[in-house]
C-alpha cells in the first residue's frame, strides 16, 4: 500500500480505530431559499445525526458575491452573517483544488444554484472527486449526450450524482424509479401534476372559478411566475416529464416532449404580460364550456405530464374519479407510475412539489445517501 | 497499515486500479415466494447492473432442508434444482464464520424467511460485519430493548439495517421517513391502509357488497388467511403501525397499540374457523347499517392503522371524499404522513402492499443502498 491509497487506507484505519462517525463534507454553492434552509437543517440536525454515527460537515458555502471554507467545518451558527462578512471571492477552481488537496473521505457538491452555467462544470467537479446533489433541474434537461456524460463520468469515478428534488420537490420520485427499474421493472405510464401553479388553477376551475379568476389568483398568491405564461406555457412540465422519461430509459430530447397548447387555437397569446392578462377573460366562456360538458361526465380538467405508447407530452387530461389525479388541487403535485409490476394499479406518489422546506430536506436525504460504513467493519 | 487494516486497504487499491465495479455479496435465506423472486431478478439483473459498476454476486443462498455457498458467486442459471440437488444442511454459523474469514466487501444477509428465531440472530449477523435487509417483520416488533439493540449495533458495526419492505412492500415509505425525519421534519399524523385483504373487503362495502360476502370473496380469492380472523383481527396492521411509529421516534411496545374490534360487542368471534365463517351473516345488518348511514354522508368505511394525538391505533375509519383513504380499495394499499412540513396536505404513497414481485424489488432495492464508493475516489 503505497501512494495515495496509503493516506486512504490510513483515514480508514483511523476512523475504525476511534470509532468515529462517517463523515461527509458539504460543499454549498447557492444559499438562497432552498440553499439556506438545507444550511438551517444542516445546523440543526448535526447532533442528532452525530448519534447516528454520521458527522456532517459543511465546509463550503458560496453565493455568487462571496464564499467561506473551512476544512474543518464551517461553524454554522451564524453562516448569513459570517458569509456577508466574507470578502472571499467565490471560485469554484479553488473548491477543487482544495478536494483534490485535502482528498476528504466523502466529498459532496450541492449545487443550490438556478445557474445555468454551474451545470457545465459537473463533469470536472466529479473529476475532483466529489459527488452531486442538486435541485437544479438544468444538468438532466440538457442534451442525452451531456446526460449519458455525466453518468458514465460519475460512475467511472465512483461517485453519485443525485437529483432527487429535479422532480417533486422532497417527494421520493426519482429514488424510487431508479430501485424500480434496476430491479428489473418498467414504465408503462405515467401521469404527473407537476406543477403547484397549474395544480392550483386547474383545481380552481373545478371549484367554479372561471380561468382568468383562477389563473390571477395563482398570480396574486405568487404561485406562478410574474408572466403566467411561463407556467402555462408547460415546459417547466416538459423539463420534469423529460427528466422522467430519461429515468425510464427513454432516449429523448426536450424538443421530442410534445406540448399540448393550454389555449384555443384563435386566442392570441402574444404581446406583454399585462396585455395576456387583459386577454385572459376572453378564454372563460372556452374553458366554462368545457368544464360544464365535463361535469356533466363526472371529470375534471388537469394539466399533466404524460408519457404513454413511448411518448411523452404535457397537456390537459380529462379524467374521472377513479384517476389518481382527479383529487390533485390546491398546489398539490401527484405522479402516476404504471409499470410491469404495478399493473392494473399504479404506484401513485402526492404531496407538496415545491417549497424551500420540503426542497432542502430533499437535497438532505440525497446527501445522505452518499453515507456508508462498506470498508470500515 | 498493517494487520486487518491492511487487507482491506490493499481491496480497495485493487478495486480502484482495475476500475472494477463495487460488490455486493448476498447471502439469501429463505428461498419461498419472495426470496425466490428476489433471486431471480438478481440474475436477470446483474448483467445491466454490471454496466453501472455494481457487482452483486449472490454468495449463498439457505433454505430450512439445504444451503449452497460459493465465495465467487452462485450461477444462478438453475439455483432451484442446484439447491434441491444440495446436500449441505443450512448452518447459519457456518455463514458467518466464513464472512469473518474471508472478509468479502460488502456482505449483505437478506432474511426472506418467515422464521420467528432467526431474528434473534441479527445482532450475531451484524458483528460477523454484514448489513441486514429483511421483509421480516419479525425483529422491528419485538420489545423496544431490542429495537434499540440492533441499531445500537448496528451503528457500532457501520453497518445497515434495511427494512423498507416490513410495511407496504415495495412502496417507499421507510426510507422516505428516514430522509424526512434525519433532515428535522416529525410526524403529526398518520393514517394508513396497509392490509390488501382489508382494503379489498371494506372496499367492496362501498360497492354494495354485504360483509359476510365481502370477508368471503377476500377469503376464496386467497386474499385473506384461511382465518380471516387473522386479517379481521388487526395484529399485521397493528404490527405495521408499530414500525410506523417507531421510526417517528415513538417508544411504543406492540401492546401499546390500541386495536379497536371491527365486530360489535355482541358478536361472538370465538370458536373454529367454520364456526366463524357461518357466523358471519350475522353481521351483515350491522354493517350494511352503518354503510347507509355514511352514504348519506357520502363517506366510506375504511379499517386503517393510524397515530394521532401521540396514540397509535388500529380500527375502521370513516372519510370522506377529501381524505387520501377514500378511494383505497381492491388490495390497494395507502400510507398517508402529516408532517411538519406536508401541512395541509400530507404526503400520501399508494399502490400494491404485497406481492412476491414488488416485495422482492423493494429488497433488491435494499440491497443496492448498500453500494458506495466513498473510499475509492
Amino acid at each position: 500500500i503505497s501512494g495515495e491509497y496509503g493516506d486512504i487506507a490510513v483515514k480508514v484505519a483511523h476512523l475504525f480505530f476511534f470509532n468515529q462517525a462517517q463523515s461527509i463534507e458539504v460543499f454549498v454553492f447557492g444559499a438562497g431559499a432552498i440553499g439556506g434552509c438545507l444550511l438551517d437543517q444542516i445546523r440543526d440536525q448535526k447532533e442528532e445525526l452525530l448519534t447516528q454515527k454520521i458527522d456532517i460537515k459543511v465546509v463550503a458555502i458560496a453565493t455568487v458575491s462571496s464564499m467561506m471554507m473551512d476544512e474543518q467545518g464551517l461553524d454554522l451558527t451564524n453562516w448569513r452573517s459570517d458569509l456577508e462578512a466574507s470578502t472571499t471571492e467565490t471560485n469554484l477552481q479553488g473548491v477543487l483544488d482544495f478536494v483534490q488537496a485535502a482528498k476528504p473521505l466523502n466529498p459532496i457538491f450541492v449545487d443550490c444554484t438556478a445557474s445555468d452555467d454551474l451545470p457545465n462544470q459537473y463533469l470536472d467537479i466529479f473529476k475532483a472527486g466529489m459527488h452531486i446533489a442538486t435541485p437544479n433541474k438544468r444538468a438532466n434537461s440538457l442534451s442525452m449526450d451531456f446526460y449519458k456524460s455525466l453518468r458514465t463520468v460519475a460512475n467511472t469515478q465512483h461517485r453519485r450524482f443525485l437529483y432527487e428534488t429535479n422532480v417533486g420537490a422532497g417527494l421520493p420520485i426519482i429514488d424510487t424509479l431508479q430501485n424500480l427499474f434496476k430491479s428489473g421493472d418498467s414504465l408503462t405510464g405515467f401521469y404527473g401534476i407537476m406543477s403547484g401553479s397549474l395544480s392550483y388553477i386547474f383545481g380552481r376551475l373545478d371549484e367554479g372559478a372561471s380561468f382568468s379568476q383562477a389563473v390571477l389568483e395563482a398570480r396574486e398568491k405568487k404561485f406562478t411566475e410574474p408572466d403566467p405564461r411561463d407556467d402555462l406555457g408547460g415546459m417547466d412540465v416538459a423539463r420534469k416529464a423529460l427528466i422522467i422519461a430519461r429515468e425510464a430509459g427513454y432516449e429523448l430530447e426536450i424538443e421530442d416532449v410534445i406540448i399540448n397548447r393550454v389555449f384555443p387555437e384563435d386566442f392570441d397569446d402574444t404581446g406583454s404580460v399585462d396585455a395576456f392578462i387583459q386577454n385572459l377573460p376572453k378564454l372563460d366562456s372556452y374553458f366554462a364550456e368545457k368544464m360544464a360538458a365535463l361535469k356533466k361526465e363526472n371529470k375534471v380538467l388537469r394539466m399533466a405530464g404524460f408519457i404513454e405508447d413511448g411518448k411523452c407530452s404535457v397537456g390537459m387530461l380529462e379524467v374521472g374519479p377513479e384517476h389518481p389525479l382527479y383529487p390533485i388541487k390546491d398546489c398539490e403535485n401527484a405522479f402516476v407510475f404504471h409499470t410491469a409490476r404495478y399493473n392494473p394499479i399504479p404506484l401513485t406518489i402526492r404531496g407538496y412539489g415545491a417549497g424551500a422546506a420540503v426542497t432542502a430536506a430533499g437535497v438532505f436525504g440525497d446527501i445522505l445517501r452518499t453515507v456508508s460504513w462498506n470498508l470500515e467493519a
